[in-house]
């Protein structure tokens, strides 16, 4: 065995994340490792927590970063809530509403799904009508922004449905964080989590999450412990908390921290309506030269994520042979489809640092290149025109 | 609100982990982010099963990093071998046996507790008098190397006694990964964990696994299902698995891992068993300085961890003050005590990249120099040329 340092090749990324990661935040990652309980750490370590209120929108005190991914996120917040014998009414109109019914079952909690079309948002009269026909159940959840069709869902409308039937609301923010408009306080999200690699163009491996005070009674008046010791919040909370002499739990992730404290010091100084806005205006030049190639969205242009563009393929196209030579003749990366959606669509993310022009022009030039290459039944030759005419 | 960037300070890390990370690991860290499931990052995958195996001793297929910290480490293990209604031995002579306690009993099982005084080793006759009281028990667990009180336990007698009586064995490894001599197939251990902060000196945030046959047989052949879908090594096995196509479990977190990497291609460059000759010279030398000084080992000689060093505070000092000085005057960060040892003793960390001369020489001259300022009872003047003569 002899086995050498890994150089990765330079990518840009436009799948459904991890995202292109700017420099300024792998170079916060390089800084040098301190104690996690170091006094210097734990000052940043409430900088964080600001910045997190900021990213969700919310004056929530228990707003924090999960020291592991997105799912583990969502682990977070369902092991928190729900008990053994508890009810869970969970929307599901993509791949991550199927995993939080995995994850509400494994917690002992029945899971009353409320199902949508692949594509379509979250139908609030079918949670209305399933909250009327469940009153006994503790919460509604349900995923903001599908990252499996690119689908946003009405999450303001669904959580007042969920609070006048008296249930909590738990939310699936992992693709909208940073890229969609999204508020915690205004809206009555009582529990929500994200992940770092999409909006944030943070590096993956870590997933902020926040509860509000009605959650927070809830957790803190368990009849049993939490399944999980290292997600349970009422222990993670004497590190994070707002005590200033932090108790050691686990050792927390110091310089991915480091990372997810930059990429949100930079989203503080470009502003988070101004990212929202940025998101929204780049998926329109996308969407003019996609559309100008032939290409159409599957998700009705109302509900469309600007961030997580789904796509239909051409017909007698080999997807995986375009995807494998963008990344190999372009060093682009785009996404496969998920779940029910795979071999049927592309999904082209502009989340975060990845949403700029120059990742826009890339890909259309790459993609009709690729496409024309092998014959596909597009339009060539305008979609680069339709894209730059959008962007005036 | 106007957060500015981060910027640590540049601290020698001799506490109980982490340890100071070597600049080829940060560096490696701040390479570009690529997809988690493009092939050059599946290529870096097989690369660090590969040496996660060399590390741990094992042909293990099923050996690799658990995307969170040692403390999901743990739970991987528990949660995938214990159902409810199991029991489970666990030792415990120190704080990690107590977590284990916590993690058994949250999977629904139920803990035999073994004890052992704090700074013990785990005494295998009350392990062999355990299995005897109770043989239907599933499996013994215990810390190899207790963070907490710096002493070792005979692994491998204490395997050999559980495999005796057909039980499974766990085992803590978070602080004796690359530090201490550790078998995993020679001495029989079915499921261990351990945390890259430590001997391995990366950065932390990731917790290698490693399961034996036998155990992947009890994975395999569960009645219920994980409670942890993200822990899940059903699932994980699917991403990290031998199958040449990666399944989409959760996003790894992709710098963390190059960090990984590299810090197990350097435990490679210098050979396993050079690393732990090394951290037993250098606690040699270490030790020399302190009892010069007048400090003493809480763990006896034959069963003291070279690369945690317990020792206990002169009367009359402030423990607290002496860190915080070490710390505010000279960047050195030691450990204080844990859980039934706080405010009695220090641990000193020799691990990994923090295992050399330069740092032991620090530690001594600055502890001398706060002691001798304070008016610690300690001898002066002698602690630097015993460890000096210590390292010819």
């Amino acid at each position: 065995m002899s086995i050498t340092s890994f150089n990765p090749p330079v990518r840009t990324l436009m799948g459904p994340g991890p995202s292109d990661v700017h420099p300024r935040v792998t170079g916060a990652m390089a800084r040098p490792c301190i104690g996690h309980l170091d006094p210097a750490f734990v000052g940043m370590m409430d900088e964080v927590k600001t910045m997190l209120q900021y990213a969700y929108q919310t004056k929530n005190q228990l707003t924090i970063p999960v020291s592991a991914p997105g799912s583990a996120g969502m682990e977070t917040t369902f092991q928190n809530l729900l008990e053994h014998g508890d009810k869970a009414i969970i929307a599901q109109n993509g791949v991550f509403g199927g995993r939080m019914k995995e994850v509400a079952e494994r917690c002992g909690a029945t899971a009353i799904m409320v199902e949508d079309d692949w594509g379509k948002p979250v139908d609030p009269q079918k949670i209305e009508d399933a909250c009327k026909a469940h009153p006994d159940a503790k919460l509604v959840a349900f995923v903001h922004a599908e990252t499996s069709t690119g689908a946003r869902s009405d999450a303001e409308t669904i959580c007042k449905i969920a609070h006048d039937h008296d249930m909590l609301t738990l939310v699936d923010a992992v693709t909208s964080i940073g890229g969609s408009e999204l508020r915690v306080d205004d809206w009555g999200i009582d529990a929500i989590y994200s992940g770092t690699q999409k909006c944030l163009s943070c590096t993956p491996g870590i997933s902020p999450v926040s509860f509000s005070e009605r959650a927070i009674e809830v957790i803190t008046s368990r009849k049993s412990r939490v399944q999980s010791w290292f997600l349970d919040t009422n222990l993670v909370m004497g590190y994070w908390g707002a005590n200033a002499k932090r108790a050691y739990h686990h050792t927390a992730p110091v310089n991915a921290l480091y990372a997810l404290h930059e990429s949100l010091v930079m989203l503080q100084d470009e502003g988070i309506e101004n990212s929202w806005a940025r998101h929204k205006k780049n998926h329109l030049v996308l969407r003019a030269g996609l559309e100008a190639m032939g290409l159409s969205f599957i998700v009705d242009e109302e509900h469309r994520l600007s961030q997580l563009n789904a796509v239909t393929i051409p017909e007698g196209i080999d997807e995986a042979v375009v995807r494998s030579r963008l990344l190999n003749d372009f060093n682009l990366e785009i996404g496969a489809g998920l779940g029910a959606l795979a071999g049927k669509v592309w999904r082209i993310g502009l989340m975060g640092h990845s949403s700029r022009a120059e990742n826009i022009f890339l890909c259309i030039a790459a993609l009709e290149a690729v496409m024309s290459d092998m014959g596909a039944d597009i339009n060539t030759g305008v979609a680069l025109s339709a894209a730059q005419n959008a962007m005036k």
